[in-house]
């Protein structure tokens, strides 16, 4: 008999592939009867997945690929830090690969650098275009991290940036900011993180019948703090004076801070100040910052859960497009700190 | 014949191992004419080193590990990024790999994690101890970084890290401080990075016939954020008040800024502030923040080297112990900035 598929699993079990799925992945929002069901079936059949937590080598090397843009960036590493959690409890070693969003370096990673060491890759990519995918096979079991650059190609998992920047932007609105700067910004069409989040500011703008000044987006070389603190230098050297800065990551608002801090102006009263990612430097800044705080556990459990599975699927010999490729959007919050804290000074000039 | 070993360059050139070894790092020190006869004699014996980054492929993956502690200390990011570049400019691929100091993690690293993928290994190692190298062969082209736990064993690279504290706490005393707080410090014997420095800081009190007071320093879980905020807290709430603080990484350094802005205490008026690593975070941050900064550059440039040069020997089929291991000491420099600049207030009480 041929080794048996989750679909073999699925029909024993008399419950959908998805079903399934979510046994292995050990959601909670399945019953208990099927979830019984399910693991008599995968035992019955000896279906090869492991189910918590267990080494997955039969064959494999137990090695999975982590591959970020930028290993210096504090809301990667903690990401990194997150998924490393989640693999080694589930029996993988991790190993990570910097890619300085180079293109070619983000194509090599798919396919395992051209060694047959890692059994998986998760990756997070900044140059990939829709076209370097829709041709390509998967040659390894992948999930893709951040915007979307071709929806269906892979399991991806993300945030809500949208909403995101929406929120953080209605927030500043809430506290009667009216002139917001968007440092990291890009006026160009999703997909693109910049892009999506600068549309969710857009988005709150409009719900609050405020106007939409291009010139307020200012896009940046880098999301970095040397990056986000010229950026408001030259917003303060052209012209109206704004009264908040929401910055699409911390590294540009702790930039940001700084060199308000230079010009004399207080954060919040002067100027309110927001981030993105939630990263520590910005919990013991002064003044501590306002920020997007995606839930970054959820992100590393879903990508490693997506990617044991995908592995298992693969070491079943079935290849790993038994199941659809899934969209998951993990939550966010606003963390808000002082930098939003209190009430603005008058309304600025202009 | 044999493939030529790295001694036979050197006994065709006329000069010792030493030197050959000088001209395939690129040295400086090396005169043209000795360059150009060991170049003559490497060519005339097709000895099979790479001189000038072209790629080591030679029957080798092309990649190296990379194997740290913690990802998320923005000093090991800095350390990454540089070996990274300095790999990548000689056509290595680097894969990092994060131990969490775990012992066990660190040694499986030494041996490539049991898998033929890495050409070789630059380690930075917190939890092995001198046993553990003593008696083990190195299997795999290692060098190690940080504090050395057994020299001799590996190539070796490192700041002075006694001088670096010495010359740190010797700066706050030319700036009247005369109760200085050691936050990260360990009374221990060194080896141990910790160790080290806090003997550094112990010999500038003794040249300056300053009392060393144990209670002044100040050990902790981990070097970050929230660890130096709240032993700075502490010893506020235990008294007397110090006039400074010297952290022994920058992220401890931020925290305890932010501790003392909390308190109500002008940072440096009232204490001043030094770290170590010179992270960007500290060049932002309000105020910004006085370092040891380590030359990590040159750090990076000479573990890739080294392990150039090692994986040049195993690839030469003669081991890599053809020559001694090598302790590289590399340049620090203190980083003066705003939170030691600017006088003291009145001698505090106590």
């Amino acid at each position: 008999m041929a080794r048996p598929r989750i679909k073999d699993v699925a029909l024993r079990a008399g419950v959908s592939e998805k079903t399934v799925s979510n046994v292995i992945n050990d959601y909670e929002h399945v019953s208990e009867r099927t979830r019984k069901a399910v693991r008599e079936a995968i035992a019955e059949l000896g279906y090869r997945v492991n189910l918590a937590g267990r080494h997955l080598r039969r064959g494999r090397t137990g090695i999975i690929a982590l591959v970020l843009p930028e290993l210096d960036f504090p809301y990667f590493a903690d990401l990194a830090n997150g998924i490393i959690t989640e693999a080694e409890r589930n029996g993988l070693t991790v190993l990570l690969h910097q890619t300085r969003a180079d293109r070619q370096h983000e194509l090599s990673a798919l396919h395992g650098f051209d060694h047959d060491f890692a059994d998986g890759v998760i990756l997070s990519p900044l140059a990939l275009t829709t076209e370097d995918l829709r041709d390509r096979r998967r040659t390894l079991p992948a999930v893709l991290l951040g915007e979307a650059i071709e929806p269906g190609w892979a399991d991806h998992v993300a945030i809500d940036n949208v909403r995101a920047a929406r929120d953080a932007t209605e927030h500043l609105i809430s506290i009667g900011r009216r002139r917001i700067l968007v440092v990291g910004g890009s006026d160009a069409p999703p997909p693109g993180t910049a892009e999506a989040r600068t549309l969710g500011y857009r988005q709150a703008l409009d719900a609050a019948g405020l106007p939409y000044d291009p010139a307020a987006v200012m896009p940046v070389a880098q999301f970095r703090m040397p990056h986000g603190a010229a950026a408001v230098a030259r917003a303060l050297d052209a012209g109206p004076r704004p009264d908040a800065v929401l910055c699409l990551n911390d590294q540009m608002a702790l930039g940001a801070i700084r060199t308000l801090h230079e010009r004399g102006l207080r954060v919040p009263r002067d100027v309110a100040v927001v981030g993105f990612d939630d990263v520590e430097g910005g919990r013991f800044s002064v003044p501590t910052l306002t920020t997007v705080s995606p839930d970054k556990k959820a992100v590393a459990r879903v990508a490693v859960e997506l990617l044991l599975l995908r592995i298992a699927e693969a070491a079943g010999g079935s290849g790993n497009a038994d199941l659809p490729p899934e969209e998951r959007v993990v939550p966010h919050r606003l963390a808000i700190r002082e930098s939003t804290a209190g009430p603005a000074a008058a309304a600025p000039a202009g």
